[in-house]
């Protein structure tokens, strides 16, 4: 692709030969002639002065930090995720049915949606145009999953979800398994059933092995453009805001709702019943449990330390309480004595 | 179905029209003619003097709260579960074995089981009555399976794993893989087999993608009625105690034994081979890292704060020893000053 | 099998006859004629002593504890380890593909691999000599695999990636699915394109429902003898440094590398984009938020206590930072005093 047309396609600002001709996108320090690679921070200004690439995709105030063929533009991750889907397109899924998928009769298959060997789909599913379900892909009775969508090998959806358009789900997802829902009756649990269902909007796209249950009377809902990595784990009747990413390992308990545009970072747990409001990050590893109604960043990490010294601290962390009463104890005391001052 | 006859399935005291109709269960909010709905605390006494809903069950204390038709029982929760699993019943399944599955000539189906399109049943396992295998889910050789389990599509049982009685496996849950048993020798690890087998008792249910070892040399033991919600991990060798509930994102390490009637929250970790006795209830997101004799509720979270407050405070968590010793350094400069008073 | 053909093959030094028989590996407990038990520490010296088994593996100290026909070596747990893969070996694969499996004609596939019933096996994928892939293993197009790997029961390999030799994946472990690349466009999240691999080098094995993301442009490696356990997260673009062991339900933020010969604890957390050194341990339940350069235990635990002494506690938690200024308030008023002394 020359760097003509991808300015022409993109936007941005071209520095140098339209002409010049670029296969691929490689990280700044492997790329050499016929290579494009990005810059998306100042700090990198070294190693953008030793690139070979052939092209560099760069922000404003990099613009004169190199001679090389530029493209300079706003905001060059976007750029850069945008020109990589054109160069580095995903492998293509033939249209059709393998004869190895079993369609229950009753299911209905948009003619240019591809089902791979060993998929399922059940008795009054819908799959809609130009969605991919591959290989192992467990489609449940009466779901329904919009155009574009694509499940990656062995992702499951049971019985009564329902997929917006362009969804993707990574290998192992499983949606709208029974929530965890409990009663107690003389010592023994009594389950729950769970009927409500797991509702995703449009541009989901969820990581490898997560889960996210169906909802116990409501269903559960996850918005428009969420983004959750993998090994997540979303409870039964959570409602999850448009446009929050939630990074791996993270869990969230049932009945929260978290609002639009949070970033919960990589293995936080958000507590049950709770309310999480717009615009708020939640820290790494980071437990929340309570509601949260101011925008901010938000962050419980205990921070780690040598064993050994851990051992030593760790000998008061429990016993706080005494220590704040020592000094107490000490205020009065030293309040005593100054007070005999002569 | 009429409040008279559900009266007369599940006892309460019936307050209005036995003639009644409810198709489903609702919440209160939501409710309206034909629907029933159920409150399980004080608390909303609001929502239900709001309510339309056709019926509501409730406990003595909120008998005369409302004037609607209403069910009065000592337990509206776990009432609600049981009329809950008629009203709403769970799929149908067929019974018999799809032609696109495919069963060793060597294992056992029970002619009442139902084995779904693209699972597979190993040499010598047996599949007892009723039981579901649902599309791709996996039963290794020797594994047996009692009468009316279901294993939701791509869950996984190891061969020589046993399941009892009415046992759920939801979707990608794995059953009875090797534990993490390595020998370190010469500065490599060496695998140690895994021979041991994963044995879940009646009435356990497992929630999507959760994984459960089986035993190094001994068994892999899941007692009668143990509940496990999604994404937990259960090493080898562990024990877990009857009717002990475990929500999302637990692990527990290997060789450890939970006693009967626990519950341990969310995202809670628990130490390799220690023992936790009856009755203890682990905090979500609390770490325990030697054994509990003492049934109780056990905490160590650390509480989440403002990112900058958190910024401020942290510099002094890992000081916690040097505070105490200048406490103590002062405390005695008191004291020698006190001692010098006139 | 003798003991005397036991030593003959794997070392060590017998005590008693080389003719006694042993056919199976029992703990101390449990073990008896005909058994062979082993003891790793010399803690066990009283259940050593009250053993029924027919033979017993131990280190050098414990020679003289028992007067049972014994082998005497250097590290009874490995020694454990090599005999038990003898004595109990993993279940036999018939070598050949299964016709339930569905392999794409533009793959190749070593004769003497084994490609059970439901499995799938993409265009241009390669899978080595001796090689098993279980019911409903898949495998992606591209993806190359040595030899004498094992893909349990519904493991997935994303197309491209690589497996050296002798690789175990368990069931549910997903290899190559995208990285958690975004950038933020307008309030949107616009997907990176992954299109590194996830290549595994020799001797890998990774427990079930495990996770490894393929790299952005780079490759995610994890090189050779790597253990990981269940439900571990490894991020895009990490490098997991030669016989590092990580336990359960891990997380491993992208762009991290991690040394070699490192030991991960269960449920512990490494950040992203941060480097740790060889031969760091990181305790369970620990979350390392900056890079590590020095060789050492690390840990950040919160020690659990009963609840209502936590809640006590906890109070004053998230005021070190007053607790500090306190301190400091009374040393200076201390010193005032101290002055003034006469």
């Amino acid at each position: 692709m020359k760097l003509g047309e991808i300015v022409a396609r993109f936007g941005g600002e071209l520095l140098g030969s339209p002409e010049t001709d670029v296969t691929r996108i490689v990280p700044l320090e492997r790329a050499g002639e016929g290579d494009v690679a990005f810059v998306s921070s100042a700090k990198q200004v070294r190693r953008l002065e030793a690139t070979a690439a052939g092209a560099v995709i760069l922000a404003p105030e990099l613009r004169d930090a190199t001679s090389r063929p530029r493209i300079v533009c706003a905001n060059p991750y976007a750029y850069f995720a945008r020109l990589s889907a054109v160069l580095h397109p995903a492998p293509a899924h033939a249209a059709g049915v393998h004869p190895a998928a079993v369609i229950d009769p009753g299911a209905e298959i948009d003619p240019s949606a591809s089902i791979g060997a060993g998929a399922s789909v059940g008795k009054g599913a819908y799959i809609g145009a130009r969605s991919v379900l591959e290989p192992g892909a467990r489609v449940g009775a009466g779901v329904r999953i919009g155009v574009d969508c694509h499940l990656h090998p062995n992702a499951v959806v049971y019985h009564g979800c329902v997929l917006g358009d362009r969804v993707g789900l990574h290998g192992g997802v499983v949606i709208g398994a029974d929530g965890f829902g409990l009663a107690l009756d003389e010592g023994r649990w009594l389950k729950i059933p769970q009927v409500g269902r797991a509702v995703l909007g449009d541009d989901v796209e969820i990581g490898a092995n997560s889960t996210v249950d169906r909802g116990t009377l409501d269903d559960t809902v996850i918005e428009d453009g969420v983004k959750i990595d993998n090994q997540v784990q979303i409870g039964h009747n959570c409602r999850i805001g448009a446009h929050t990413a939630i990074a791996a390992c993270v869990g969230i308990a049932g009945s929260t709702r978290i609002g639009r545009h949070c970033r919960i970072g990589g293995a936080a747990m958000i507590q049950g019943h709770i309310e999480i409001c717009d615009d708020v990050t939640v820290s790494a590893a980071t437990a929340i449990m309570k509601s949260v109604h101011k925008p901010g960043i938000y962050t419980s990490i205990y921070p780690f330390q040598e064993h050994r010294e851990w051992i030593r601290n760790a000998a008061y962390l429990r016993h706080m309480d005494s220590l704040a009463e020592k000094i107490k104890a000490l205020e009065k005391r030293l309040q005593e004595l100054e007070s005999q001052r002569p």
